[in-house]
């Protein structure tokens, strides 16, 4: 069985605004950049042989992807996309200040949003400018598959799909597998790996930039993780 | 069937230098990345969406695949990447200025490696540090398939071969397709889709960082090509 490697992206240009992202497609800041390269030095120093990368649709997750492995000098390895690795798709907060939608929608709301499993936030209506649909990166896609809001409960759903129908054949060819993505969608593989339970994974926090390593028995059980340093 | 766009990086680091390159990885100079950035806004001006984008496993055919995609703002495309799309390997001459290696070996040895189509240059030998098997990048294919020098021929068969094994298939299926590689990784593809022979395939010249549009027929038969303005 192959090696897993988690990392989330460092800092984004938004990330200091405090607004919720979401889909919103939002590249590194600079210190952002500082983190993946960190990361890719990690990956060198470890002396990781990486033999094929995944990423979300999002561009703060695929420089992180291009600039660790640039740093690793693995820029030959694949790369392969999908939005099923995206963040949580943040509705029709995607884009304002959290404090205002605070503000707006009272905290029993608000928290049930962001810490609940189940609850969306809520959606975007089909004609909003920020309809996947009007996005030219998802238009090779059917965009009935694609959401307009998503609970933790939904994003969870869509990541572990992939991770069954696209990963875990590549880990059970023995290949060593990096991710690149973001909190809600590496919390929801977290959850599914560490088995945590869904009341307990809004609680996880999985740090930015720091490859995170998974190594599997013959039945894709988790026998050791650790972050890499 | 899919539509064909090859592109040929632009100038190395090494261009000024005027030195057999061959499977040297040599990055691309500040120019070539310009010229990189200019073939993805002919993709982005023609309104051509790329599906899927192979390259060499040469940093400066890589760079110029990232450039070109991050312009046309299509960074989530997938990318493969083959050692069969590299430049021809140039034996013991990589890394020698021009004009020297035809100061020592003569005109007529020099002419028959470098236009005729048989004729591979001096091999590397199996202990030189320039060998394949020392390159981390290579570390994960089996060795015995890598050349320590081609011929014109040599390479032609290789890059032929992989367009069958995994891009045909991709044209197949409808999809857009990019190459990013060199230049005669990229002659190599152009004799055989425009049925130019092998006395002939010497004198084409691949343009630098201009898109080379192909479209075929059902039986993948060129019916047109163009370059991109």
């Amino acid at each position: 069985m192959g090696k897993l490697i988690l990392v989330r992206h460092g800092k984004s240009l938004w990330n200091v605004k405090n607004v919720f992202k979401g889909w919103t497609d939002i590249d590194l800041a600079s210190e952002g950049i500082e983190e993946a390269r960190k990361a890719g030095q990690l990956i060198k120093s470890n002396l990781i042989d990486i033999d094929i990368c995944f990423s979300s649709y999002l561009k703060r997750a695929i420089r992180t992807a291009w600039i660790l492995l640039e740093t690793a000098e693995m820029m030959h390895v694949d790369c392969r996309y999908s939005w099923k690795l995206n963040e949580r798709h943040y509705g029709d907060w995607q884009g304002k200040n959290k404090d205002e939608v605070l503000k707006d929608v009272g905290e029993e709301y608000f928290l049930s949003v962001r810490r609940g499993y189940d609850t969306p936030p809520p959606s975007l209506s089909t004609d909003d400018k920020r309809n996947p649909e009007y996005d030219s990166n998802y238009k090779a896609l059917d965009v009935s598959d694609l959401p307009l809001a998503e609970s933790l409960k939904d994003t969870s759903k869509r990541v572990v799909n992939y991770f069954f129908e696209a990963i875990a054949p590549e880990l059970a060819k023995g290949r060593t597998v990096l991710i690149s993505a973001h909190g809600n969608s590496l919390r929801a593989l977290i959850e599914y790996l560490e088995h945590i339970s869904s009341d307990e994974i809004a609680k996880v926090e999985v740090a930015t930039g720091v490859p995170h390593m998974y190594e599997f028995d013959g039945k894709l059980n988790v026998i050791e993780h650790y972050q890499l340093k």
